[in-house]
């Protein structure tokens, strides 16, 4: 992270959809850069005057196209399904050197739709970043959400590595660690370690009888976390990601049926084994809280 | 819960097997009993001194007969598999109108164990503190463990009523909230919150790939934390409750099978509906972290 303040650069960011996400990018931009503009859209103007009252935005609007004006950075920032139409409007109203990224769950689908408009493909440099949490909406915005995190940027073989280079570096001044990969790759992955777990724990919160519910504990808790997650969110990163979350819900249901036989095997030294498999892999397992 | 001070009950406690859970009730009761002694059991040696090394318990002994003898309550908090052997071992040495409880995870086969004993049966009250973490071992024993958290009796309905009223004081003066129901019962509704989930957590961090690993985030953390527990006191748990686990499981492939439908069907409402009933039964859940 370039630790020498910058006051020049970027003059203008506009975040379009300012939640959770959002509005900690925003938050982490004005701490970085303090003298920067941020502008925020949403749908709503109602909405566009709480985030003035929160003071999460300097400026905000209904209009994408008045946002992205003279911006040098935009972050579309809504869900994944939204994030393709809103980064083409925007390269439609931005200065063609202005950078354009994202924080989509998701990518491959993203950029196979931007890559429609060869303007806006040029500009944009998908980005993930793994944080959040099962809270939505700006009013949880953190500065510091993004500071240790990993930002997994997807750019293709046709991104001017220039433009790869200015996204990194944004990533990084606002405190996340920059990683790249294809999209495909970070589509595959995402389903393994974030999508198959996350429907996994709507599951287990599914099971729940309301006998046993009582005697939920911090076990429980922990692993239905995320599903007090908004659904339509997810729903949309289901739809986003068919194929690679269906292919680990295959497995889940192979390993599962696994289980089943060693539970019915009476050996409780396979059980033994089995988790303290499982318990090597979690402990080898680096992520931050 | 009484908060009458009552030096003179119970006397001498004995705790036979001082982990977690059985640390942490030797610290509730010397919170709550200044006066009393309270002796611990372990295997080893070795293990006795670093007990009253940590000031965990007053005296430490290999002999579970020895420990007993003149107790007015006896707390079995060894891995379940080991519990009924040590009531009627405790029974054996204890004087008649001491209380025998414990902190097992599963109930019914250790009470059927316990009822070839009618002696060891008369005096021991089943019990199941809903409190605990993926971290074992005295070192992470707390006096507040159970404060406020549900604490439940499965005894029989040949316990008197008296006895059981007696490790129902004992608990609540502890921290605890206590609950009755029968054994059967218990063991069903915890395999539906407790042990099918935690097989489902390990289902999880097994599914992990070495490539997908780094990317994981807070919820991934968060579902599989359980994981990192201690496989020989979970593959236990499994044999004691093994039909009602395997009836939990079958229910989750069933729903796992459902789940892979409704992502196939292409319908974001479907898959929005099905995690909106999710979180409504997470969010109407209490527990306590």
């Amino acid at each position: 992270m370039n630790q020498l303040p910058d006051h020049h650069w970027p003059r203008r960011v506009a975040i379009l959809g300012v939640g959770l996400l959002g509005g900690s990018v925003a938050l982490a931009v004005r701490r970085r850069y303090p003298q920067t503009t941020i502008v925020g859209t949403a749908r709503q103007r109602e909405k566009c005057d709480r985030l003035l009252a929160a003071e999460i935005v300097d400026a905000a609007t209904t209009s994408v196209a008045q946002a992205c004006a003279d911006c040098d950075v935009i972050v579309a920032a809504g869900p994944v399904g939204s994030i393709a139409g809103a980064v083409m409007q925007a390269a439609a109203a931005a200065p063609p050197d202005c950078l354009i990224t994202d924080v989509g769950s998701t990518k491959a689908q993203i950029a196979d739709e931007v890559a429609q408009d060869p303007r806006a493909a040029a500009q944009f440099v998908p980005a993930h970043p793994i944080a959040g949490s099962e809270k939505t909406g700006f009013e949880h915005a953190a500065a510091d959400l993004f500071d240790g995190r990993l930002i997994v940027l997807t750019p293709t073989a046709h991104t001017a590595s220039e433009t790869v280079d200015r996204a990194a570096r944004f990533w990084r001044s606002i405190g996340g660690r920059v990683q790249r990969m294809s999209a495909p790759e970070h589509d595959a992955h995402l389903a393994v370690i974030s999508h198959m777990p996350h429907l996994v724990a709507a599951l287990v919160a599914r099971l729940a009888t309301d006998q046993a519910r009582p005697l939920a504990g911090s076990g429980w808790a922990d692993i239905t976390r995320v599903a007090a997650g908004d659904p339509a969110m997810w729903a949309d990163i289901c739809a986003q990601n068919r194929p690679a979350i269906a292919a680990q819900l295959q497995r889940l249901a192979q390993e599962l049926e696994r289980l089943q036989q060693i539970l019915q095997v009476t050996d409780p030294q396979a059980m033994e084994i089995w988790l303290a498999e499982a318990k090597q892999i979690k402990l080898q397992t680096t992520h931050r809280d």
